[in-house]
């Protein structure tokens, strides 16, 4: 089973279906202290991450899908602002990200169920701003991706919190050593 | 909000307490493509995650917590079997590991209401088989961050099936960088 998978669509789906439950289920009613701490300067703290989610849920995956599908490689995506939510997150709750976060993910998934792709669409190409021709199928993978890239990341944050507190067991836990990717 | 935190006893319960939840709502259901996939020999499944932590509440952090009350540094922890789960998993299914894992942590964290802990508790030692002399607030801290270890593993695994098909979104993709602890 050590092997890579190819990209299947319903497999991609439910993962993606997934994510706003286990956000829910790891942070709602959580104290602040776990929800808005960071790991210093410029980093990112779960309501951060959140906000981030659903910033993407509105100007990312799907709306550059269409973009994809519609104009294929002649026009590429809009690029995507990465701390757009440090304003629109602005005087919300944890609460209502999450709630927001759910509700757009579920309207996206049905879009995108109601495309009824075919295997064929999947290898249908757009331009990325940066990344330059990329597939539908490369994006649907990476939006799932994304979303383990940042349940991975809430996962690191919170655990630096203790960083200390756990004393000399902070050796053993894997968490604690993780810097395999950007703060953000 | 970027300095690490004291440990506190009912922020780490809330934590603890939010686990089986959130690998529920991750996992179950999900097709086993996702769940018995690993990231090569020897590493872990999110089907061998979840029977690790059910032999952790089984054997590890409350029977520890207990050593340690009772018998301070003058007994050592047993150590703790990390392969314990490759056998005792056989036959189950992810469900009802699910399952398992959610009682025996309900459970655990009733117990450990029960001992009505003070401030003071908290700072009785014990001695580890192989750290040597911990805190009973490092135990729980490292009860804790355990817990976020393997979500943080178990989202890296799963993102590592998708490793080929997001293209060249990899680079991007910050999970796909993890390599901060080990595969186990």
């Amino acid at each position: 089973m050590a092997e890579m998978a190819e990209f299947h669509l319903d497999e991609a789906m439910a993962v993606l279906a997934r994510t706003p439950a286990t956000l829910d289920a790891q942070l709602r009613g959580l104290p602040d202290s776990w929800v808005r701490c960071n790991e210093g300067r410029d980093t990112w703290s779960a309501f951060d991450i959140v906000g981030h989610l659903v910033h993407g849920e509105r100007t990312d995956w799907m709306p550059r899908a269409r973009i994809l599908l519609e104009h294929g490689e002649s026009r590429p995506f809009d690029p995507f602002e990465r701390f757009a939510q440090m304003k629109e997150s602005q005087g919300k709750t944890l609460e209502q990200l999450l709630d927001e976060f759910g509700l757009l993910r579920a309207e996206n998934l049905s879009a995108l169920r109601a495309l009824n792709l075919q295997p064929k669409d999947l290898t249908r190409r757009g331009r990325h701003p940066a990344l330059g021709a990329v597939t539908l199928s490369e994006l649907l993978a990476a939006w799932t991706v994304h979303d383990l890239t940042h349940v991975h990341q809430l996962s690191r944050v919170m655990a630096h919190q203790y960083r200390d507190a756990t004393g000399p067991w902070s050796t053993y836990l894997g968490v604690l050593q993780c810097a395999g990717h950007s703060s953000q």
